[in-house]
């Protein structure tokens, strides 16, 4: 099963803070979309919406303070629906590194790659946020093709 | 086996741009690495610099004018060896659509995890090249972490 990973290195940051930063509404409107509702708590859902009419619901499966974070699509796009979404924090010396993970794809389809290529574009909009207080959360983020 | 894979999308661009941004010393330098040296011929060599130490060798396998790029990784570091880096471009209306892989991963490794989202750093680099006329390449890239 093909996953998407990613890396970043955030400098004088903390475990509890990307874990707030990836849990929070505030957070999350910050670096990844402006148009983030609802609450985060195991079992409920958080709606994130790019635009009027496309978005994700993730419904939050895990979340443990400055370890570990699980979400779940549970909502459109079809193929985005039953994977899961996870973020681990770790210290080490004077760096946070973060693991990214998004697993379950049933095909390497083309909006996976996509997907690739934006988490590429907003972790280190997640890294920026912590380091230096901006994030460049949708719609400030940099677009990567027609289908935005 | 693990991929990473990425994809972006070029305006006012063509697929000959794209074989060309990536295959050429020029084009290279401008959105991957100002050290780029080596020919760019099938079985050749093109090594790849990222300060004195640190860098890639790649040999070129499949050169297809606007169509299809290959590279495979000949030397260092260990965990790339052998893996396969292609580019595909494909015009589609207004757009050059470039879906990118590199495949061969024996483990999906932190350092597998850095790359991906160094990738999702540098493509937007190539369309930047392509759309704008600047590239952002090494050492003047966002940098992600400790590696770096």
């Amino acid at each position: 099963m093909p996953d998407i990973l990613h890396k970043v290195g955030i400098k004088s940051s903390s475990p509890d803070d990307v874990y707030n930063a990836s849990t929070t509404i505030e957070g999350l409107s910050a670096w990844w979309t402006t148009s983030t509702q609802g609450r985060s708590k195991v079992g409920d859902v958080l709606k994130f919406r790019f635009g009027r009419d496309r978005g994700f619901d993730m419904k939050m499966l895990e979340l443990q303070p400055a370890k570990h974070v699980i979400w779940q699509v549970v909502e459109e796009p079809e193929d985005w629906i039953g994977t899961k979404i996870s973020f681990d924090p770790d210290q080490r010396g004077d760096w946070t590194i973060v693991l990214f993970k998004t697993e379950g794809w049933k095909e390497p389809v083309e909006f996976m790659h996509h997907c690739s290529t934006k988490w590429g574009v907003f972790l280190p909009c997640l890294k920026s946020l912590l380091e230096t207080g901006k994030g460049a959360s949708y719609p400030h983020d940099i677009k990567l093709d027609s289908w935005e």
